[in-house]
């Protein structure tokens, strides 16, 4: 059973057929929201039938995602990846550390291609299973393009990604290793994206194209399930997670507005929207009350230096919505929560994945948060990523000779 | 209730007191075995009462740990990280690459800092726990050394960790982002473990190096555990995993030996011990009949390239016992392995994650095993831990000019 209604447009409202392969809005462009018969999940769906379940990954949700249960059977995921369902952690050394009543770490760098983006890919897989597509397509550097050659590989598909000339080899050496066909292009980003697009268009790929495909929120909104989940549906008053094109915060939001109104959380949290001080255009807009612009990309989490936000709309409604809190947190407040974070938590964090840190103890340090608040910090991606960064954050050892005697010198314990 | 009996001296059948802090044997140096009270795990344990069990982590098999159960109440683990429960894999396409009846990959590299040292890393901080300690120890420049730092710095102890001077920047800043005191030591990897031998001794820490520390095997067994029971307990005719130091094909065999002395599983696997072709000195004892003796490091897959296992004894009887298969690979065939992993089965494994994988390959084209037997290969640590070698089995990527024209001539689809 598939409790899909309809695919709403949410700058001109018009309503699509909820298809496989659905894009943007046919009439202007918008980036549409898929639609649910909340009742029909809530007659179907109880905390009790939850606890339930044996499938501990991110299809252990089926009744608020957008896919049919056939491709659900037999408790293989649709794109034979293990995805979601990673570990809350009650972090209270770091919540006595930052004068905090409750933090909560999420740590979705625990995912199979090592970044909450799996969830958007395995979404992306199984619409295009649906759609009957044999190759799927997508422009990008980072998670997106991993996770998407992960999880297709995994299920048979073909990919043809489309990076900059300017990408790092690492990053391309594990598409390379998925067996994606990387396409490696003389050009800035937006040519890239450019080419991509039109590329899409005349082979007929299936999309996989952040805030162009709208069910890709539709997996990255598991996260949430999992967090009020894990919370026994007891929210926390605050989440924080790092926001870059936007899509992740609006699939954040869309899982606790999902939840609600299926009766199984009583209360929302306010979202807290972190945006590196060089790349904020979303904050910015919240923050002046008006619309958004483009910025500069001037900060080392590569993951959300997004100067040209692709999915505006619906981060800043959710901010809103939410009655959100926004801070933005520099390079060097991005490094001592990378450190924070490894050195009372033992979660090891890229530099985007750990912003959301850095920015609940900027909020806390700044009066936007009461220190009576309970939080939870939503790490979005692995630190094995971005090993240059790691060592920005890290630090040099001691280096001595092999003896007991110097070693006695320079111990601190 | 905690089902140890003693620990035995595999040299020379020495009996121990099961002591928290207990290290190599005081008689002969030699190293112990935890030994366990099988018939009162049996009248404890069943499958059926294994699968209501909801503790989905390496914690799950308390009867066969040496962990007291007010260590794992309210089902938090002692080290505080979520370790275990790693997926298994069936590789449908892989197996039919190869051409072998069933194949399973049991992917490890999910795991809190990406390798199955983790199993063992978290066992050191349970019983660190249990020794009073507040300082764990070791000397390591791999996954023993992050998996420490990152189990341990997530339950709030200290940790010293020893590493040559030639260890890489990226992983020495993985230890540093954890909050290890990284001790560089001017000199060879000899020199750094014998430093961190005196230090322990001198200053009394809890000893995590590996094959010194009875309990690390313990916490590796549980690999086995969960592929028997994610096998339903009916057991392949094959496990194969990459052999270095000795200790991990050790902790799979005991695994599995505990299974089949508590009755959970009928019939026990052979291994097959995967080392590299430039390093096999344990392979090579098999292969010759005879003791093992010192080797050339000889290989690009650094986890195990161990020319002087530490941990030879327990190894070769597990291989033995087992009536188990060796086979030694060549870099290419790793490489190969990597790529093979990545585009079917959408695993990224560090190329001695991936030399199991290899081995079946071979092992299947030599004839060391039938083509109908099914097998697991486990997959030992991520990709991710290697970017360099990743880089060395991917290629390149095609590069064109942003044009349609141009990608219509690379497009090979």
């Amino acid at each position: 059973m598939n409790y899909v209604k309809t695919a709403v447009c949410v700058k001109c409202g018009a309503e699509h057929e909820a298809t496989p392969n659905l894009t943007t809005c046919r009439k202007c462009g918008g980036i549409l929201d898929i639609r649910y018969d909340y009742d029909g999940i809530r007659s179907s769906l109880s905390k009790s039938s939850l606890k339930e379940r044996d499938d501990f990954s991110m299809w252990r949700y089926k009744e608020f995602l957008p896919v049919d249960d056939a491709q659900l059977a037999g408790g293989v995921s649709p794109s034979g990846l293990r995805v979601g369902w990673s570990p809350l952690y009650k972090a209270d050394r770091l919540a006595g550390q930052l004068g905090l009543s409750a933090l909560y770490v999420k740590d979705d760098g625990i995912n199979p291609t090592a970044s909450l983006k799996d969830r958007a890919s395995a979404m992306a897989v199984a619409k295009a299973k649906e759609a009957g597509a044999k190759i799927i397509a997508c422009s990008s550097t980072g998670n997106a393009a991993s996770s998407l050659a992960g999880n297709a590989a995994a299920a048979g598909f073909e990919t043809v990604i489309f990076v900059p000339e300017r990408a790092p080899k690492g990053k391309v050496a594990q598409l390379m290793v998925f067996g994606a066909h990387v396409i490696s292009v003389k050009g800035t980003y937006e040519d890239t994206f450019r080419l991509s697009a039109e590329a899409i268009e005349e082979y007929g790929w299936y999309n996989r194209n952040a805030a162009i495909n709208p069910y890709l929120m539709e997996g990255k909104k598991t996260v949430s399930f999992e967090i009020a989940e894990q919370l026994d549906f007891h929210m926390t008053d605050y989440v924080a997670v790092s926001v870059g094109d936007g899509c992740t915060i609006s699939g954040v939001w869309k899982g606790f507005t999902d939840l609600y109104q299926a009766g199984l959380i009583d209360r929302l949290p306010r979202l807290i929207s972190v945006q590196a001080e060089g790349c904020c255009p979303i904050n910015r807009a919240i923050a002046e009350g008006k619309d958004w612009y483009p910025m500069e990309e001037n900060t080392i989490a590569d993951s959300i230096a997004v100067g040209v936000p692709r999915n505006p709309d619906k981060a800043l409604n959710a901010i809103r919505e939410s009655n959100g809190v926004t801070v933005n947190v520099s390079d060097e407040e991005i490094l001592q929560a990378m450190r924070i974070l490894g050195r009372t938590c033992g979660v090891f964090a890229e530099p985007a994945g750990a912003a959301g840190t850095a920015g609940v103890k900027k909020a806390l340090e700044e009066g936007l948060i009461p220190s009576n608040a309970s939080v939870v910090s939503i790490v979005t991606g692995s630190g094995l990523k971005d090993v240059a960064n790691a060592m920005k954050a890290a630090g040099e050892p001691v280096s001595i000779e092999p003896s007991m005697e110097k070693l006695r010198e320079v111990l601190t314990l």
